[in-house]
């Protein structure tokens, strides 16, 4: 076989084989094909485009390129989550607790991973002692008892899409469903799980802007879950405005608990729950949706979730004493209001630009060496559809230096557009099963 | 500028500027723009094409990328020939003398490459004692006087494209217009000719297979040649049987001999007179075409284009005297006669097949170091459009043992197609002057 061929095969319109691409996965992983044929291939591919069979294909090549994890010694149905990235995403600190609180085991690999926000390690770093160094044997026993375990990324997931990545990175060839299709998914099929939940976001803080392209990216994922044996949902979730009104890793962690309270943003929850029951659906603790939403209720309203979050801190070496005292959390010592100058109804807040004033402030990494300032962040006090008056706070910024806060001002402002009239948007935008 | 921004743009589908291009081929040449970003460009272009104030400023670039040669110090109108190639191409050796014996000035660099058969340079070391190594005031002391020398490549003629061409090799990229025409243009356009006549060949034994394609191609490089400010004529001639009836390199120069004694085959003449009239026009020796073509006949006739192919030849070292008696040009000692085993007319010579012959013979080179032999070939004896009996004799091989006859035996009868009605095929398709 020669690559030639096969970037010749693509360019013109044709289908690659299963052959032809488990071929080129393994050959390039391995050095033997040089980027510049496969940033041409990438090329080709973004013109022309994979079918399923193809798409299917380079997902379960790019999965078998490394380690897949064997998580057979934990009881019960292991659901992954998986969200394609928001600014105020705190899915993940909710859910996990909540979830493993009905029984169902939730065994995470996680990563640090550059954003405006730190990932979920980070945010769980804020409760002081919590670690994610565990022996796989002490992260299997605490999914065996306790239902709930995140440890630092391990062994080699995956190679082949991590060196296709950083290519399509430079190459300009990053924006093909297939591809990133096939990217997400090989990450999430080494990973051991035995279903799937994806939210996929949707709107100017997205990854996928238009809604079509997350349809589609939805379908895309789905279908490739399901090919590969894993049973596999997806949710299309709104991202045109920040989730919740926490952004920033302690201000996040305050807001899961609250959630975990009862006192969660309605916008927030509404994304918790249809997430939520799907897992408990896939983990086999529901059959229909009132029935999961009711147990995911229950969970909250019983204090069962929130004892849960304390256990799993506990059990990694955190002070789970922080998750009744959330007022013990890191807290920036300076504090700056962003008022409206506009009277009027807020009619988008473009979560992109709020989470580079997140990352301003020192909440992200920019780089993979960057440190992360765990009480900074920024509380939203108006969401799209509020009414504001001229003067009114529209958010809080928690910075550690009023130079920083000022910094950060300019583009809150920038995010926050405000109309005449109030406009309706649906948090969740449709559920797909079967592609 | 990055060149990221440049492909995404290109895959978008939108024009470069000049700046951007000129910058994006001298990084590429310095090596600072990598091969899998230049592969991912090509690409991109492949899909989204290039216009002509692209293409043109692409061919600039490449070709002030290296050595511009000056040719100032040759008196007279300097015109530059070039084909895209073919199986049996003997114009350049009788072009040259012809064209020089008018008194234009012929100084032509020339490479070996790779082909079925040596290039021009090859068959002329068929003379005895014949050398492209001149000194450069050598060369022009010699254009001065007789109007004619040819020197082995020198300087460093368009880099980038000789880069660039050789990553498109390996990636399926060579295949696009613009990138084809402003590769070959780069060249010539750094040769320092004052005006350039294009051989754009078409048929089955041709690079532009497609008539329309091979319109295309001519039609875009005399775009270029005339908006780089050099008068540039294209004739899209025939090459879907091999030209004249000898393919291999003394079987190609004795041919070449014949036809300036007046005894060339029709086909392979219809071009080298139409190429020639082109030239004579555009060295400023003729004002049309009948003019020009009675000044050809006439340096044939008068037998003054003969004798300065044997100046040319003892020039340059060479034994003019083998001009005169081409017997004792090298001579392979194995001969097989390839018969027909059909009776009807010759539809087809598939020039591709005989090329094929012509390189498992040794009378091309596979890799460049391959060595040539000289004396092997095939002598066409039927041409398109010939009527054959069963037994007739079809072509000659001459080859350096019978083995080898045997095997290239096989190639040509393969090659040959013999239907039931005689077909007409001009052999000039069209001339383009201006696109």
């Amino acid at each position: 076989m020669r690559m030639y061929d096969l970037i010749q095969k693509k360019k013109q319109g044709a289908a690659l084989s299963g052959d032809e691409i488990s071929w080129m996965v393994k050959e390039y992983t391995n050095g033997a094909i040089p980027d510049y044929q496969m940033s041409a291939m990438m090329m080709a591919i973004c013109f022309q485009g994979m079918d399923e069979t193809e798409t299917l294909q380079l997902t379960l090549s790019m999965r078998d390129s490394g380690d897949v994890l064997d998580l057979s010694s934990i009881s019960g149905i292991k659901v992954d989550k998986h969200s394609t990235g928001g600014v105020g995403d705190k899915t993940s600190l909710v859910l996990a607790p909540m979830v493993a609180s009905l029984g169902i085991p939730v065994a995470k690999m996680s990563g640090r991973g550059l954003g405006h926000t730190g990932g979920t390690i980070d945010k769980l770093e804020c409760f002081p002692g919590f670690t994610t160094s565990l022996s796989e044997s002490q992260f299997i026993e605490n999914v065996n008892r306790i239902k709930l375990a995140i440890m630092g990324q391990t062994g080699n997931l995956a190679p082949a899409d991590k060196k296709l990545y950083a290519l399509r990175d430079v190459t300009a060839t990053v924006n093909q469903m297939s591809l990133i299709a096939s990217s997400i998914m090989s990450k999430k099929l080494a990973a051991g799980s035995d279903a799937i939940v994806l939210d996929v976001k949707t709107g100017n803080g997205a990854f996928m802007q238009k809604e079509s392209d997350a349809f589609a990216l939805a379908e895309e994922m789905v279908r490739i879950g399901n090919g590969a044996g894993k049973r596999t949902v997806a949710v299309i979730t709104d991202m045109d405005q920040p989730l919740g009104f926490a952004v920033g890793n302690s201000l996040e962690v305050k807001e899961a608990i609250l959630s975990l309270n009862g006192q969660g943003p309605a916008d927030f929850m509404e994304v918790v729950y249809a997430l939520g029951a799907q897992m408990a659906i896939l983990g086999g603790k529901a059959d229909t949706q009132e029935e999961a939403r009711a147990l995911l209720l229950d969970a909250v309203k019983s204090g069962a979730a929130l004892k849960k979050l304390a256990e799993f801190v506990e059990a990694q070496g955190g002070d789970g004493n922080y998750v009744y005292h959330p007022e013990l959390l890191p807290a920036a010592p300076h504090i700056l209001e962003v008022k409206s100058s506009e009277e009027g109804f807020i009619t988008r807040i473009l979560a992109e630009e709020i989470g580079l004033a997140s990352l301003i402030l020192g909440g992200g990494r920019s780089t993979k060496d960057s440190e992360i300032d765990l009480s900074v962040g920024i509380l939203l006090k108006k969401k799209r559809g509020d009414h504001v008056q001229y003067g009114d706070t529209l958010a809080t910024i928690y910075a550690s230096s009023m130079d920083k806060a000022l910094e950060a001002y300019g583009k809150i402002v920038n995010a926050y557009h405000i109309g005449e009239t109030p406009e309706k948007c649906p948090m969740i935008k449709g559920v797909i099963k079967e592609a």
